[in-house]
């Protein structure tokens, strides 16, 4: 794997997630974090999996956002192969909505951490954003910039039900 | 991995899963099935998996039962490594009774396939039964085990309620 | 029931489940497997499931596939007439999205196994992956096809998510 | 199956149901309903239940009341095998509490029905009590006994909430 | 409430539930079983359902179909007023799909009776079979109707999965 | 009914639920509010469940905590009876834990409401307050009393985990 | 916060929660009850919402209904800062159906209550007429307009189930 | 409140949530990392929340870590009011054994994420992990110190499954 100058990286197991992982990325681009966006299968393609996560720190990836659904087992997976922190989205599922992406990422045993996100689009965006919020505790500009994003976003709240 | 005699291998997430496993064991003891049993962690001990999955069919297995509870990845993970039918036995967890364990096993994607049970000792007790199943169909003396061994089980079944 | 040459049976609820099932096919139709599939009702046609399941294994089939939905009683009942080994597949139900059927298929008590797939299309396209692996215990060439199959499937999960 | 002078019939998957059954053969003791009350698994004894179910009818029982936990064939596959009423009896289960015999037993499709109770001895007591409901509506020395007792209970409710 | 010749009454807590419930009705009208069907609800109109439900006996009904959705209290509290034996059906709910529908009826405590259906639409068909099953006990030409359309049934399910 | 000088009435579907429901009159008897605890069941007592709900405005009760298990009919009945506000508590059952309990109370249909508390003890509890706080909007001693009440229980709150 | 003339607040965790939150208002409207509908967010605007229910009661309010969904924070902690009594929406959420907003906001702990309401719109409707129950307990008008309010609706139901 | 020394805070809805909650300070403590453990209600201290959340960051806290029970408003309460990365621990509730706690912290809307971990004291221990993760991207000897401790911890996981 070669060097990367993206501090997060937001992987998943198939590229029907992407729709829901690029919030993630719209999180990071609104913030000013740079990120590289891969499709990583636990199942399908083990050995990337292996590589990616095993590399990921030496590649110079300070968080890893890991998106997955059904028998999820990506970003725990991944949790267990590297020492850096893993978002895991559980990606909504047909039959069961995404009951079952969430306890098989959230469900860790004590030993390997996943913090586990909202199902869906949400838990994706808010990936993103606590990405952000970890990487800012030692860059005080993001800091600066996250503190603006959530103070826009919570003016833009209007009070008001109806126009 | 060295070589094996034993055409079933039952692996477990944790020593402590043993005591639902041991029922596959029961199992394959009573059928004259022969086996190894091994604590194998898809989360502590991934390179421990790996290593396992990617030889198992060299070192001469046949069936891989694989037990895990919560987030419980070892049974898809070692499916996605290896070509040899795998089955799943969903650990009774804590807190959400196994639940969690049955859906990370079961609702694999389309392309790597596990072979689940029921949640628990019962589910491992058909675990060894379905791995002689499996072996029975090129072994004849194993599969008149089989039909002897159901043929008493179920005669053993008594019509009356109480003595 | 007369003699086949297939090796897999297909059987499945109601011909509404076929859509669903049909993925089985699929999966043995890249494969090379042989298979039949039918209709059989556990409920509106039970005579019919005992004589096929109880005629099976004469009849030359090695491995069962079941399909059903809602309080799905196929594949537990075919388990428990044969000695065959038999894959569940739970079909999605309208109201409970197929937790029933997931659970009214893989909650056996001991004694009587079945393999249970993921609900849904993927849970048969992985039964019929699952089939072939355990014929392929006794089958080299099938092996090869199988390793080659799964080896196109991983190497064709490009790693970029658009295009 | 020889003749019988009970109107009802106790079945059950496995001897272990009886202290949940029980409560059935409870209710028809208070109100003179004679019964049997049999071990008959869907699993471990498939001929037995079709023997039983078949000839139910022509034996001279009136309701069956069958009753079984985690993946529960017994009251379905019945009520397939008999035109006879079928009352269900969910038996709570280990790992799922019952959830799993509950939609096991109620999810039936259109065509064969199954009347189902309450998961446990509550539900045991009411299949007692509606198989009375169902008899007396052709014995009105039964109706007055369940009227009778009906108001006996509804008396035994004090307002207290203590002594 | 005027004496009626029909020995099933229909019931239901909406207009809106009579899409669902039409399905008894329709079993009813396939084996010659004449029926009322009424809009009675537990919460908006709980004096006409005490009415009804005190007087059903009397009038001459001999079985009660109740169906409801969401906190369905029409099946309980129908059953806790009158003697005749009262099949509830749960119909699907926006939020929970029946869930609580059905929990709503199945889980009566001792002492009261439902014979509870599948969820929907099948549950309704099932109700009316159920009923007409009841009735069959004490009336021989029904319940060769009964047989008949059972056969009937049973040779409709064609073995072929595609036309 | 005879008069009340009680506002507060607390009923529940049977003497076994009175250890749940206690905590609504421990709630109410800290804040000086007076009440009447009755044995109610709308299953097993349907006519003094009647009785009460329709005369208890007249009676002079303000709010009614109404609490039952399983298949809880007792406080939406009640709601559907009298104009008075009723709040639920869904007692924690045995085999589902409640979920039933609270399914079937909170589930209401728009017309009748039901302000339903958490299961079990702390619900109870939080009943007890919930009336308080109605009554108090009319009763400023009382509106002092509650305040000092929540005063007292969040300055108890220490915030040392270890003594 | 200004001084208000409407005695209840209806608030709303965002804007896309009022086409279920007008439920509410429709009720209050029917019944001639002035509220106030605002979004508040507990998650995105926190100090509006310490600032509007800390002040609720100086304000004038005496009923707030509070709707959210998933993570739903809102009625809860609407309820920890103020003594006036609270009414909760679970508003139906995309992927658990709301499920999640209702044990978020109905599992509250011993100490601060939420009378809580079904999911979506019917519970909205009933938080309406809840609150009016509730003002009506010390406004005989508004207790009248109550009483012809339900009766038009009892008397709204149609037996007939077709036109 | 006073500045600290210690990067992590522990805080906690009840005094009964720290047998759970220590196992995130035992974590911590296994990696030399400092914390402040505190009791803070999010329902009965919601002041004592603002001002420790308000004042987290400026106090020199760098991760909190919150855990709460049943409706778990404490972490996403404390997100919404501080840019620190919070870790949510879902406390095992009483009736519904933490799946209610989970919900609550984990389905959170976009625009405030909560990292959220497993049910009970193994999401406490890796919230413990995740923290120490968090710091070690700053901080290379706590990053040595991690990886010495998963090597020990992978090194101690033995292959036998009994003694």
């Amino acid at each position: 794997m070669s060097a990367t100058s993206a501090p997060v990286a937001i992987i998943m197991g198939s590229r029907s997630d992407w729709p829901t992982l690029k919030g993630a990325a719209e999180s990071l681009d609104a913030l000013g974090v740079a990120y590289e966006a891969k499709v990583i299968s636990a199942h399908r393609t083990p050995d990337r999996m292996y590589a990616f996560a095993k590399g990921a720190k030496a590649a110079g990836f300070k968080v890893i956002i890991a998106g997955a659904g059904g028998a999820a087992h990506l970003p725990g997976m991944t949790a267990s192969l590297t020492e850096l922190p893993v978002l895991g989205v559980p990606v909504q599922s047909k039959a069961l909505s995404g009951l079952d992406s969430l306890l098989s990422i959230v469900q860790m045993p004590a030993g390997i951490a996943v913090g586990t996100m909202a199902i869906g689009e949400a838990g994706a965006k808010n990936a993103g954003l606590m990405a952000a919020q970890i990487l800012a505790l030692s860059d005080p500009a993001l800091a600066q910039r996250l503190a603006d994003h959530r103070a826009r976003h919570s003016q833009a709240v209007s009070e008001t039900v109806e126009d």
